[in-house]
């Protein structure tokens, strides 16, 4: 059975659950591969910074979040000053990273990152900002360290995207994406469509944790144009940055104009395209009228969608139905397991 | 580089294109994988059963068939009595298998692929019988001879089905697939609904090359039931067998019927359905009626849809829209590369 130490950086509601999935798959992954998962740290701003080399206990942190109590009153932990000392004293083999972070520029998560390879460490990251901002820089050291930096979460939860195209697709490449892959917007046009007004769509939407803390992210199409930048640096090896993505959102979009759709039996959807052109790449995020017959036309409310064209394999299309939390979660865990089964000879 | 030998055993449409496929991407394959494949075999009804130790030159192979005329007129080539000869001499790592068989029982594929991997050669096969009727048998032979067997055309063309699961949804369980996996039917009921009739409709997806050659079998759903059978026992190593699936084709299905679905807002597309129960697997075939709002009314004509649930990831769809002869032909490309990766360092 090999040991291997994990460092839980953030540990809110995406980490909670997927530390809640290491304990429910414990003997499965112990038994495909003869691996046991050791949490070392866990740093977050709410309920502290705090490491225990001989292993957390998972099951016990939760109930400590749970009730509101600080980590640091659990037996045998040691508190730290910041989240880099905790990544530097962890001991971590592979970092999970699902902190909150600036949709401008990818901090702090980008620097945590850094850290961590720097360190010989292997990243999986929930976010999105990383892969836009700083790809070449984060991609480079990881290579120059040996390390995997994983990111599936950062597009559509755990629907797989980047191990689709990587595990999947090999030698193919990809010429056009196109996709919905935000669900605030997308599920403020299907409750416009049904009569409900933008306020409380909207509203809906936060409730369930879905949108973002500032809507505008969503609503003005930034967080369309960041997972295009994720995918296009990911996809192609582009170095894509979210301000050369042509951008338009639903800010102005009035009912009338989606009722007016649906009596022409279209829908209006905010969809993120992305262009190929002999490693040319470019991008756009625009609201788009969808007909009755096309794909996207049922992709209503929190669902997602990602129509994906290769030169090998022609037009595929993933689509997320209805995501939870676990979904996100999976995407992490997912991750993990790729970087276990990388790295099962060494 | 490492020299890799193949035996391509048949030589229809889709094994030449996945030759045309070998050409097109042998720098691209030597740069990622330090592999050059030789060919070896030819084994095909039409055009003889040949072989050649020191290399078949496939560019020089496709233009004899092409001209219609006899691989044995080639040069330096051994002409050999029956397939299993072939086979035997072929000194191949993997065979590539894609003869016509019977949807009965798999045969003859089945005793091609047995003794394939029974001289510890690898395989991949773009047929579903195998699977269907022997995947325990065949499955543990692979596993006995330390060989892969790969069948991700089997189901989908090339669209990544099983590798999706086995690569990309770690330790994740598949609960539930419905889906739309017959082309024939699909395109059928989309002319019925614009108004064309049975007839023609057939008569246009066999000129496509679409149809099997006896239509019957796509037409009751046992070519649907049988695709069930592969991915029950594929992806849940069940032993489920086509006779053991309910079964309705579209036999039944009248143009008043498809019309007065349509006036209804609905469609009735021909759906396979796999439930796991705990481990107990039951599959059935049968028309459905398709409500408007459903991920599965835009399946249209050819495209094909499955939709899988598991215990981790919820519920993901894959969709292939509008394949044609190279998404079959990749899918054994895939699987062939898949190899070459898993094997690198043997």
């Amino acid at each position: 059975m090999r040991q291997i130490n994990l460092a839980l950086i953030g540990f809110g509601n995406v980490a909670r659950d997927f530390a809640a999935l290491l304990l429910e798959k414990k003997a499965a992954i112990a038994a495909r591969y003869q691996v046991e998962f050791v949490c070392t740290t866990i740093a977050t701003a709410r309920h502290g910074i705090v490491n225990c080399l001989t292993g957390i206990d998972l099951a016990a942190a939760l109930a400590t979040v749970a009730a509101g109590q600080s980590l640091a009153t659990m037996a045998q932990m040691v508190a730290l000053p910041d989240t880099a000392a905790a990544i530097a004293a962890s001991q971590a083999a592979v970092m999970i990273e699902t902190t909150p972070l600036s949709l401008n520029n990818g901090e702090p998560t980008v620097s945590y990152i850094s850290q961590a390879l720097r360190q010989g460490c292997h990243v999986v990251t929930a976010n999105k900002g990383p892969m836009a901002f700083q790809s070449r820089e984060l991609r480079a050291l990881a290579q120059a360290r040996h390390c995997q930096f994983r990111y599936e979460s950062a597009v559509m939860d755990g629907t797989p995207v980047f191990n689709l195209v990587e595990h999947t697709l090999p030698l193919a490449t990809v010429k056009e994406i196109a996709g919905i892959v935000n669900s605030t917007t997308n599920f403020i046009l299907t409750a416009m469509e049904q009569g409900q007004d933008y306020q409380a769509a909207l509203a809906e939407a936060q409730r369930r944790g879905i949108a973002e803390a500032d809507p505008s992210l969503d609503i003005d199409g930034w967080d369309a144009a960041v997972k295009l930048c994720v995918l296009a640096n990911g996809l192609l090896d582009a170095n894509l940055q979210p301000a050369m993505v042509s951008r338009q959102g639903i800010g102005e979009l009035t009912p009338a104009m989606v009722m007016a759709a649906r009596a022409n039996q279209q829908k209006i959807r905010l969809i993120a395209r992305l262009t190929n052109n002999q490693g040319q790449v470019t991008a756009q995020v625009r609201p788009e009228y969808i007909p009755a017959d096309s794909i996207f036309y049922n992709i209503d409310a929190f669902s997602n969608l990602l129509l994906i064209e290769t030169d090998l394999m022609g037009k595929l299309a993933i689509v997320e139905q209805d995501p939870a939390l676990r979904q996100t979660a999976y995407g992490l865990f997912s991750d993990l397991l790729t970087i276990i089964a990388a790295t099962k000879t060494n």
